[in-house]
């Protein structure tokens, strides 16, 4: 296989990218600036060595601890428990929590193989019932997806915090802002007449 | 700027994929094996130094010829005049094509400042006219894009043969195998009548 075919079939491996996708970009790589194929090799090479978890919360950080955990103008009481680093990124560009982060790692998901021991569910309880330092938590707002192993997680972890003195709470479910009534499916409209909120 | 968001950037520069499908690729390979993340490198690395134009036909190929022209049972009579190396990749993986082919390297644009003599047309004359070989070119077939730069392109080409004795003719246009009547567009569709063929 000539380096073309090899980088083409290589491309192709990553999400979202289909065989013809993965032509046109090695394509667009050939007449692209040398500079800038030497710095996406470089950046690759060096990836996996440079990130890691934060101590803390487990985000991907290029220290020992992320932007976040280190930030001291952060609201330590709360604590938002998201499935996986890339949530957090979510999370954080709505610009509307100052709360800290905790990610599981995954979900719950019986069928995959992946129980509640997976999980950095441990490290969570401790990071709650460690009383010994001068903030302890408020509230874990459970980030997980709406999605089948999101709920079940959700569940475990509710059922799990039950005693532990701290308000749990969901991200609320309903329908997408800039939506249409006409376009929601059932499960969602149901939920978000559920979860109706009081306007006056 | 962190090394993850670094690579976000500059995946995100390439064709096809923005923000979110380049934050979803890096995310992907933090977690993919090290094995595949060090050959995309190395392969990203090496790409252009080791492709170049066939000396021939102006595809890429990582040899002199490409193994198109230094296939002695393709036909060198016949001569399918493209616009860019992956054009040629596209046509043959119809497998209908044994001739050879002739790559322009972009197409007449006046409003990107590209004219005849930034094209290798030179070298496609070269080619035509050269009888000292025992080959010569009967015909040639311009495969350029369905679009104005593509159509100047080939009008260009075709004045450039008209005494030259070679069948000069161009791929067909109309509908596409499989499509709709009713969502053909008004100039395919009216290509397509032009251009209708005889069944009995």
């Amino acid at each position: 296989m000539t380096i073309l075919e090899q980088l083409i079939k290589g491309f192709s491996r990553l999400p979202g990218v289909g065989k013809k996708s993965a032509s046109r970009i090695v394509y667009f790589l050939l007449k692209a600036d040398a500079e800038y194929l030497n710095s996406l090799s470089d950046l690759i090479r060096r990836l996996q060595a440079s990130v890691k978890s934060c101590t803390v919360c487990g985000t991907y950080t290029e220290s020992d601890l992320c932007s976040i955990c280190s930030d001291f103008r952060r609201n330590r009481e709360l604590i938002c428990v998201v499935e996986e680093s890339r949530d957090v990124q979510t999370i954080e560009s709505t610009g509307e929590f100052n709360g800290t982060f905790h990610v599981l790692g995954g979900v719950i998901s019986p069928l995959d193989g992946v129980g509640p021991e997976d999980l950095s569910i441990r490290k969570l309880l401790a990071r709650i019932s460690d009383n010994s330092g001068e903030v302890s938590v408020k509230e874990v707002i459970i980030a997980t997806n709406p999605t089948i192993e999101g709920d079940t997680t959700a569940l475990y972890l509710v059922n799990l915090l039950k005693n532990s003195g701290v308000l749990v709470s969901r991200l609320a479910l309903g329908l997408p802002v800039g939506g249409d009534l006409e376009y929601a499916d059932k499960l969602t409209l149901s939920r978000s007449l559920r979860g109706r909120t009081k306007i006056s």
